[in-house]
C-alpha cells in the first residue's frame, strides 16, 4: 500500500509541529507558567499550577492555538474561594484579552501572543473518580496518557486530524464527535492510526473497548463505549452521537480504499450564490423556511441541544398539523441562529378532521354533538367512525408558515429558544433565505444541500 | 312521556302488517309449502317442510315480502344430494322466475306472487351445537323464540324498524348490522324495545348479554356479544361492527332525548347534483378519486370485504407514497363497484427521501452508495442519518392519480377486485365523478358529503 503510507507521510508533515512551533508554544506557556506561579505566590496559595492537554502531552496539531493551564486547590477550599482565585489570577495574567468562559464553573480564557490560553482552577482530589468538578478528572488523563502513549504521539496527531476533516472532532454538543482524549486512548488501544481505522471498518452500535483488564458492570447506552481507565464508571465516548459513530466508520472504509489527503484536509465548501439556490429549490420543488433570530447570550453547549429540541419540536407540531417536514438543519455560529426547514407539504385544503370523544363517554359526546351539529361551518358530520365522533370542520392553518408564525408559544420550543425568536424572528422563504448576508451561512446552505458522503473523487 | 308514546304507536301503525296483509302473506306461504310437500312426496324423500324465519315468527314488518321455507334432510345425506334436491324442488316450485343464490351451500330464491322465497335445505341435527352447515341452526333459533317471546312480536317490529331507520339492520357484510334473529333475542332479554333503548344508551364496548344462566368461558372479541342460547359458542352479534354498535347507542340515546317519527322513517336522501357537488368540492377543496368498475359475479358477502380491503390497501399505498388520503367509501350495488377516495394531498415535490441500508451491514452500505454516489439523479447525498444511509432522489410519482394507475398491481388488492379494475375501470375526478349517471350512486355521494349522526332537526 504505497500509496496510503504516502499519503499519511504527507499529512503528517502538515500536522506535526515545526520545531520552531514546538519552541514557541514552548516558550509561551513557560512564561506564562511562571506568570502565574509568582501571581499564586504573591497571593500565598497553596496551589498547583500545572500545563495540560495537548499541548502538554505533545499531540496537538500543528497550527493549533490552544493551551490549557490548570490551578490545584485543596478539596477544602470552598468552591466561591476557587472560582475567585482561578479568575482573579486569569485576569491578572490576560492583561485587558480575555472572556469568561462558562463550563462546570466559570474561567478566563486570555489571548497571548496569538496564543488561546484557558486558565482553570480545579480540585485536587485523591482519584479521578472522587472528582468534585468534571475538570478534577483531566489530571489524571494526562498522568494516564503521557504513562501509555509511548511515542506514539504522531498517530493521535493524524487521527485528530483525520476526525476534523470528516467533520467530527470535538465533544461539544453541536459536533457530538470526538474528544482529544478519545483520540489518545484510541491509539492507546489500536497501537496506530491504521490499525483503528481498520478494526472501525466492522465497528458495530454499541461497540466496548476498555483498556482495563476487569469489565466495568456499568452499562453504557451510547453507540460507542470507551470506559476511562481512570474511571471506569465514565463512558470518554459518551457525547459520540450515533450519526458521529457511523460517519467514522463510512469514512474509514472510504479511506482505506481510497487513501487520499482531503479526507483529512477536504476542499472549503464554494458558499451557496443566489443563481445556483435559484436551480437547486426550483429542482427540488419544495418549500424551505428560514428562521433567523439572535441567541448571543447562552455558552454553546447550552444553547444546541435547545436548538435542536427546538426544531424538533416544530418538526413535530408541522406534522401533527398535516404539513411534512422533509428536512432541518441548524445554522449557529457566533449567536446568530438559523433554523433551516425544508417541507415537502407545506399548503392544505381547508378540510380538517376533527376527531372527536368516544361515544361510550355520554357526556363529552353529547358536547361534541351539540357544538357541531349546530356549526354552520362543518363540512360533514359529526358521524361515527370506529368508536369515535367525527366532524369535518374548517382546518386552522392552511400554511405552514402562518401555522409556525401563530403557534410559536405552543410549539413547545425550550423556553431561551422561543423568548429569542419571539425577541426578533425573520422567517424567510425560498429564495429569499440569501437575504441572511453571511458567507459562513451561505457555505452551512451549499453543505445542506449536497451532503454528499464522499471526500474523494 | 306523551310524545314517546304517541311516536312508537305511529310506528307500530306502519310496521303491524294488516289482517289482509297477514293473510295474504299466510296463504301464499301455505300454498307454497303445500306444494314443496307434493314435490317432496313425488320424489319420496324422507324430509320436513317448515315455514321459518320471521313469516313464522310473526315478527316481519309490514311490507316485508321474505318467506323462508327450509326442507330438512337426515345427516345422513351426502351433502351433493341434499343440494341437488334442494336446487330442484326450488325450481319447480318457482318456475321461471329463480335465481340461485349463494350462502354455505346454493338454494333458489323464488318470486311467487310478489313474495320473494328463499327454499333452503338444511340438516336436521340433533342440537344446534351440531350443525354441520350454518342453517341448521336456524330451526332451533326458531324454536326458542316461540318458546320465548310471549307475545312481544311487536316490540320486535320496532326495533327492525328502528335499526332499519338508521341503516344498521341485516348481518351482510356491507350492513354490519343487527339481524332478525338478535332483535328477537334483545327483545325477549330486555323486555320491550323500549327497556333496550334505555339500556343501550350506557352501552359499553364489549358488553356481553347472555340469555342462559351459566356464564360461557368463551371469550368473544367483539363490541357487542350476545350469546346464542341454543350454542352458547356462538355470538349471535358477531357481525355488528364498531361502528353499528356506537351508532345503535348513538341513535339510543338521540332518540331517547327526541323521539320523532324520522328515527324510524328517516326522510330520503336527494341525489347530489352537479351544482351542489361543484360547490361541495370547491369548498372542501379536496381531490377526489372515483374508480368505477364491474363486479357482477361474485356474492356480496363475499365481494364486499373484499371491496373493503382494496381501499384500505390502496390508502394504505398511497400514505406511503407520500399522498394523504382524507376519507373513503365504497359504493356497490347490482355489480357496480365506484370506490371513493378523498385525499387532502395529492401532489408532492419531486424530492424523495431514499432510506438505505444502515451503515453496519458493510455490503450493502457499499452497494447503496455505488449505486448514489454515481447517480447524477440525485439532489442530494448519499449521507447518515441516525444509523442508516440516505440518498435525496427523485420521485417516482408526484400524483396519486398516476400512482394508483401504475402501482395498481402493487397495491395489495383482492384478487377478485384486481382482477375486476384491470379488465376495465374508469378512473374520474372531482366535477366528474358524477359522470356515473346513477340515482342511487348519487344518494350515495350525498350520503357522503353530509353524514350527519343526527336524525330529527
Amino acid at each position: 500500500m504505497k500509496n496510503l503510507s504516502k499519503v499519511l507521510e504527507e499529512v503528517l508533515r502538515k500536522v506535526k509541529p515545526s520545531n520552531e512551533e514546538c519552541n514557541e508554544l514552548n516558550a509561551v506557556a513557560a512564561e506564562v507558567m511562571n506568570r502565574i506561579k509568582l501571581s499564586v505566590k504573591r497571593r500565598e496559595l497553596d496551589v498547583n499550577v500545572i500545563l495540560i492537554g495537548s499541548a502538554a502531552r505533545n499531540t496537538w496539531v500543528a497550527g493549533d492555538r490552544d493551551i490549557d493551564i490548570f490551578i490545584g486547590f485543596d478539596p477544602s477550599v470552598p468552591r466561591n474561594d476557587l472560582e475567585y482565585y482561578g479568575i482573579e489570577i486569569g485576569k491578572e495574567i490576560a492583561g485587558d484579552s480575555y472572556i469568561i468562559q462558562y463550563a462546570e464553573h466559570p474561567y478566563v480564557r486570555a489571548k497571548i501572543d496569538d496564543f488561546v490560553f484557558d486558565v482553570v482552577p480545579y480540585y485536587k482530589v485523591d482519584a479521578a473518580s472522587r472528582s468534585i468538578s468534571a475538570v478534577d478528572r483531566t489530571p489524571f488523563h494526562q498522568q494516564f496518557v503521557t504513562a501509555h502513549l509511548n511515542g506514539r504521539e504522531d498517530e493521535v496527531r493524524l487521527l485528530k486530524q483525520f476526525f476534523k476533516g470528516i467533520g467530527i472532532y470535538g465533544a461539544e454538543l453541536k459536533i457530538k464527535g470526538f474528544s482529544g482524549y478519545l483520540c489518545e486512548l484510541l491509539i492507546i488501544n489500536y497501537g496506530s492510526f491504521l490499525q483503528l481505522l481498520n478494526d472501525a471498518t466492522n465497528w458495530k452500535s454499541r461497540k466496548y473497548i476498555s483498556l482495563l483488564k476487569e469489565k466495568t458492570s456499568i452499562e453504557f447506552d451510547n453507540p460507542l463505549i470507551v470506559v476511562d481507565p481512570v474511571d471506569p464508571k465514565r463512558n470518554v465516548a459518551a457525547a459520540v452521537s450515533t450519526e458521529s459513530f457511523f460517519n467514522f466508520i463510512d469514512s474509514a472504509r472510504e479511506f482505506l480504499s481510497k487513501p487520499c489527503v482531503e479526507f483529512f484536509f477536504p476542499p472549503q465548501t464554494e458558499p451557496v450564490c443566489a443563481e445556483d439556490l435559484r436551480e437547486i429549490l426550483s429542482k427540488r420543488g419544495t418549500k424551505i423556511f428560514a428562521f433567523s433570530f439572535k441567541m448571543p447570550e447562552l455558552v454553546e453547549d447550552i444553547a444546541y441541544p435547545q436548538l435542536e429540541k427546538s426544531v424538533k419540536s416544530m418538526c413535530k407540531a408541522l406534522s401533527r398539523a398535516g404539513f411534512q417536514p422533509f428536512r432541518s438543519d441548524i445554522y449557529y455560529n457566533s449567536g446568530l441562529v438559523v433554523l433551516l426547514l425544508e417541507l415537502i407539504v407545506w399548503h392544505l385544503p381547508p378540510l380538517y378532521r376533527h376527531i372527536g370523544p368516544p361515544v361510550e363517554r355520554r357526556e363529552h359526546a353529547q358536547q361534541f354533538k351539540n357544538k357541531y351539529l349546530n356549526d354552520p361551518s362543518v363540512f360533514s358530520g359529526p358521524y361515527i367512525q370506529d368508536s369515535r365522533y367525527i366532524a369535518e370542520i374548517p382546518r386552522k392553518y392552511l400554511s405552514a408558515e402562518v401555522f409556525i408564525k401563530r403557534e410559536l408559544k405552543n410549539l413547545k420550543l425550550s423556553g431561551a429558544v422561543y423568548r429569542s425568536m419571539k425577541t426578533g424572528c425573520e422567517v424567510l422563504c425560498n429564495e429569499d433565505i440569501l437575504k441572511i448576508d453571511n458567507r459562513e451561512y451561505r457555505v452551512f446552505l451549499a453543505n445542506y444541500f449536497s451532503r454528499a458522503q464522499r471526500r474523494c473523487k
